[in-house]
């Protein structure tokens, strides 16, 4: 079901903070903030996943020139357990606090929830903070690093990175029109190194029930936008849509394939994480709409909902796709 | 920031299930459907507690005689690494999938979260799902139950139950008010063995902001419900609001400690984790909301945000406590 929002809650606020390799990368220069160590001063991976959303969140208070207490709500998530970088990087915080979990679609699932809150008026200003980092996704999900072991051609590199954005419903050019909240799915997928075909389903389910509810096609918009199937899920996701009728090439983009040079072997498939979508909204796509090189985006965040546990169990991969529509307001820039 | 819902959405079915000992308890005789050998039919406890809320979902399905495609929206979390739970319970229905993360606060985010879409008209019918299970949550934040780890008498033994409710704004004897989500609080409280002492402080800083906000004080509510703070806990909270200035004698109870017997031992401190307040609400609270029993009654859900990494680690535990506000409808019974 699409739910339209018809006061234009209006992504009023970004900032993306980084690692090492993201800021090597075709958007590092857009970073407020990187860390050359990935360390963020912490003795741990976890508590430096935690200080990077710490940090995160300080810059978008301090670039909207607002206090924690000037935000209604703060919508968060991550992939550590428990969502553990996000509930002790945002404690501190004076600011009622909503946990979500959505894997790798948090970044579109909060934003969902925050239009739709400032929409209704139930909330004045929200704000979303999302990350990820490498090695701590790394040791909880595969192995810690220490082991040295071979990744797979399909394997995505988990992005050292977060996101935060404010959505209000005050004025600006970039406002969301449109959220549809996906539904799980479970192709069968087992290989924890594949999240690309893992997720391909889940984006195909959104994006053909959403073109089918809205009449629309994937040539009505200036970009699609998937949040981090990498090369193997986006070209999953391309022929899937193409024997289902709808020609993606041109329109379609993904966040995991933005943020480290395509060159790159090491990156094997791509970025994913949490904070790779987050990161490429808040340092690219965000400000492309606002300025108007955009004028109407369909992001779909994409989401693996395992863990290391049910992997080892031999289930399969479920997961979800959230489809969020940011649209340019012509009249404002 | 308390947020007011003018068009009474409504808790329209409740459905729980649980285990041998929550069968056992005072609300067993209204447990829906209960296993004797926790298992479920599964292999693994992970597995038996996704079939737990498989089963709990189904219940509530087939109680209001509905579809899963007659849900706008399925909002879910429970205390497994990733949400796993749900995101395996729940992978199969058609139905829009929301993850959250409020460790036991769960049920009382959801239910805030489910009333607002429904109070707004972005969904029609929301549907809130969580659980819990003492075996896969023994292993995950503490040890494996084979270890036989001797239990400390702050120790709170996590519920193996789950509960399902819908949310409407179609009519019914039960709605919801009013929503305040919580700040994050952290006392120091280090001990993984006495959650109690770690949520208070957020039940205390919320039913404080409460009480400030909306004028009122606690004889005004025939019931104030805390989720899972355990004997422990609900001394505390006692304590401090007495400190405070607020009387909670007479009108204050916990769900830890209406599942299990008190005269119990082996219970310790009484119950915990996200399903022991869904299955008190769906087993007893709501039921008698909607029969007039109880006119008023503020339901404060208890989360204790850590993860075993962050005990590990020496962390100390983070806290979160949300209110929900659920009044009995005078002109329906």
């Amino acid at each position: 079901m699409i739910v339209k929002l018809k006061n234009k809650p209006s992504i009023t606020g970004y900032a993306c903070v980084g690692g090492k390799e993201e800021h090597k990368g075709p958007l590092g220069s857009k970073l407020d903030f990187y860390d050359e160590t990935d360390r963020f001063d912490k003795e741990t991976w976890e508590k430096s996943e935690s200080e990077m959303q710490r940090r995160c969140f300080n810059i978008l208070l301090s670039k909207k020139e607002i206090k924690p207490t000037d935000v209604d709500i703060l919508i968060a998530g991550d992939l550590i357990n428990q969502c553990s970088s996000s509930n002790y990087g945002l404690v501190d915080y004076e600011t009622p606090y909503l946990g979500i979990y959505g894997a790798c679609s948090t970044a579109a699932e909060g934003l969902g929830i925050a239009a739709i809150l400032c929409d209704g008026g139930y909330a004045e200003r929200a704000a979303v903070v999302t990350s990820s980092h490498f090695c701590s996704a790394e040791r909880q999900f595969r192995y810690p690093l220490e082991y040295g072991s071979q990744r797979t051609p399909t394997s995505q590199h988990t992005a050292t990175a977060a996101g935060a954005f404010t959505v209000e419903r005050a004025q600006s050019g970039a406002y969301i029109s449109e959220v549809m909240f996906g539904i799980t799915n479970d192709a069968g997928i087992k290989d924890a190194n594949n999240m690309g075909a893992a997720m391909a389903p889940a984006a195909v389910d959104s994006l053909t029930r959403y073109f089918k509810e809205s009449g629309k096609k994937p040539q009505d918009f200036d970009l699609i936008l998937t949040g981090d199937l990498g090369l193997e899920g986006h070209r999953i996701v391309t022929d899937f849509m193409d024997q289902l009728g709808y020609d993606m090439r041109g329109v379609f983009d993904d966040c995991g394939l933005m943020i480290y040079e395509r060159s790159r072997k090491d990156m094997h498939a791509g970025g994913s994480g949490c904070g790779c979508s987050a990161f490429a909204l808040a340092a690219s796509v965000i400000p492309d709409i606002i300025c108007g090189k955009f004028k109407d985006v369909l992001f779909i965040g994409t989401g693996a909902l395992l863990s290391q546990a049910s992997v080892l169990q031999g289930e399969s991969i479920p997961s979800v796709a959230h489809v969020v529509r940011i649209r340019h307001r012509e009249d404002i820039q």
